[in-house]
């Protein structure tokens, strides 16, 4: 199988090469695209170089599968490129997400969508994937009616530059000089504020937005009830969510870390007595979604109200993971290792 | 009057002398107590040097008033004698708070709670008093019946040496150097993690316990249905919520937002088109509670949902301004200015 990835040189770039090179794809299965500025630029790969080239629509010739992540204007322009060329887009932006001839997938919620797919899959939103990763589970044991979801991003989910602005903000403000913000809109160092996307006049932002109606679409259930708050936090890498769910089904905190327990890409650290929850600084880099704080909701008289937090890397799971293991369905096997 | 204020030398301490002073309070006027080790300490008031005293059973001869924020175990030890002396004791720890002879009160909630004194009057927990600044208003407009809160909790919230050990530990990662974490449990720069203190074993921490049973106990409302995630962020000062409320009464975002903008002690800060909205950097230093994201929860169709993001300065209003303000109402005046 040969694999483009439109947009290398970005920050999921960086993880769809560390997720393939770990899983030994060869260097010759690869084809490194990203914008003309970049073009030329070259990466070290499993002990070579490979060269990134300029994405034209000629690019995916002969390629099987093509992972995007170089923003919506791109993916518009060339997926229907690669699809002509014979080649599945696996996208990472919001590009296709909610087109209702793409199938929007998590692979441990709804694999079977993969194979619906016209040459186009799109990988959720970061902050959706990582939620469902915890819900998805709870959802199918007990039914889940409402989602009351409050995020703690980090500055990563907005790029590399994001991150980068981050780090130097952090060095200027100890350093007592002023600080510049070029990428996020307000200062990101030692201060939180809300989500960077537009708001709309219902009040919510786009982010916010994403989570509710990519939610919907991968559970197949458009009368689930979300409302969600999306906070960006200094944190380089790793997003976090306190998550408040009502069930359909009345269960124990038990019952549910068992569900997680058993969940696959899950791991529950719930360790009440050394008070050791998710953090993102244990997420950071890993594949496994981190899900603890599991507890039922004292303001539910019912037995229905669970609340839970969790982290999980937005870069891996919330983007380059994901589309890796839409490939491997797609493939029918891990791809990389058969 | 004259004041004391025990733990003078703490972060709450700084803020009660900066507040004071800014009244106009002579330095005559004031007693500065903390533990034999800070005794001797000479702190800078007025253009004069106060000198603090070691705190003992004696200290509080011919005090009026004795602001305590020297952590609960010696406010159980002296608060008896400062009353003995007859000062009335106003107590920023636990100790007393939920004590029913003692009220805990938020002057511009439950100012009248404050006459009903037998000596003690305790001071809520900071993010419980920057909950009810927003929250209190729309309980009585339009009653709440249930409250979901995540918090985004600074360090100065567990003291100065904590605010000290999130900018060291952030000079560290920032050049490469391993951290030492020795007030807060885990690595606070570039990280969030779940309060620090004890867990009970419904798997909620003390500090979301403090918010459900005092703000039960202010708004005199003990069947509230209240559930809280709080959580630490890499922020020095300043503490935010976000805050999804069930309403007893529908009502639309502009209704709420006009009952916080009639709100004392509150400002709106809600810019839908520049996106921007409350963050810790604004509401540091200063009195106001900033609210925004004001929003129709659209997880509840009967219009009941209101969605809320706050900001408020822990060591201002969320400690030693709303102590000021509690002997304001106990002087039938504010102090300082008459």
């Amino acid at each position: 199988m040969k694999f483009a990835i439109a947009g290398a040189t970005g920050a999921v770039g960086d993880e769809f090469l560390a997720i393939l090179a770990n899983r030994g794809i060869d260097a010759g299965q690869l084809r490194l695209l990203a914008s003309a500025r970049s073009a030329g630029k070259k990466i070290a790969y499993r002990g070579t170089e490979l060269t990134v080239a300029e994405m034209t629509a000629e690019s995916f010739d002969g390629i099987d599968v093509a992972f995007f992540s170089a923003g919506g204007g791109r993916s518009r322009e060339y997926a229907p490129h690669a699809v002509k060329s014979g080649a599945v887009v696996i996208d990472n932006s919001s590009a296709y997400r909610m087109d209702p001839d793409v199938p929007l997938v998590v692979p441990e919620v709804n694999p079977d969508d993969v194979f619906t797919h016209k040459g186009i899959i799109a990988n959720p939103n970061c902050s959706t994937i990582i939620m469902l990763m915890a819900v998805a589970p709870i959802y199918r044991a007990f039914g889940v009616e409402r989602i009351v979801c409050s995020t703690y991003q980090a500055s990563s989910g907005a790029g590399r530059q994001a991150m980068l602005e981050l780090e130097q903000q952090s060095r200027d403000l100890l350093d007592g000089n002023p600080i510049t913000a070029n990428v996020l809109p307000h200062q990101a160092a030692f201060n939180i504020f809300n989500h960077n996307s537009g708001i709309d006049e219902s009040g919510y932002n786009e982010e916010e937005r994403k989570m509710v109606n990519e939610s919907r679409k991968i559970l197949h259930d458009n009368g689930l009830r979300i409302s969600a708050t999306c906070v960006r936090v200094p944190v380089p890498r790793a997003h976090s969510e306190s998550i408040n769910l009502t069930l359909a089904n009345a269960a124990t905190p038990d019952e549910v870390r068992a569900v997680l327990d058993a969940a696959p890409g899950v791991r529950v650290v719930d360790d009440r007595e050394n008070n050791y929850f998710p953090m993102p600084i244990d997420a950071s880099g890993k594949d496994e979604m981190l899900v603890g704080r599991i507890r039922q909701d004292m303001s539910q008289p019912d037995g229905r109200g669970i609340e839970l937090f969790i982290s999980g890397d937005q870069l891996r799971k919330g983007a380059a993971l994901n589309a890796v293991q839409i490939a491997d369905v797609l493939a029918k096997s891990p791809i990389g290792t058969s």
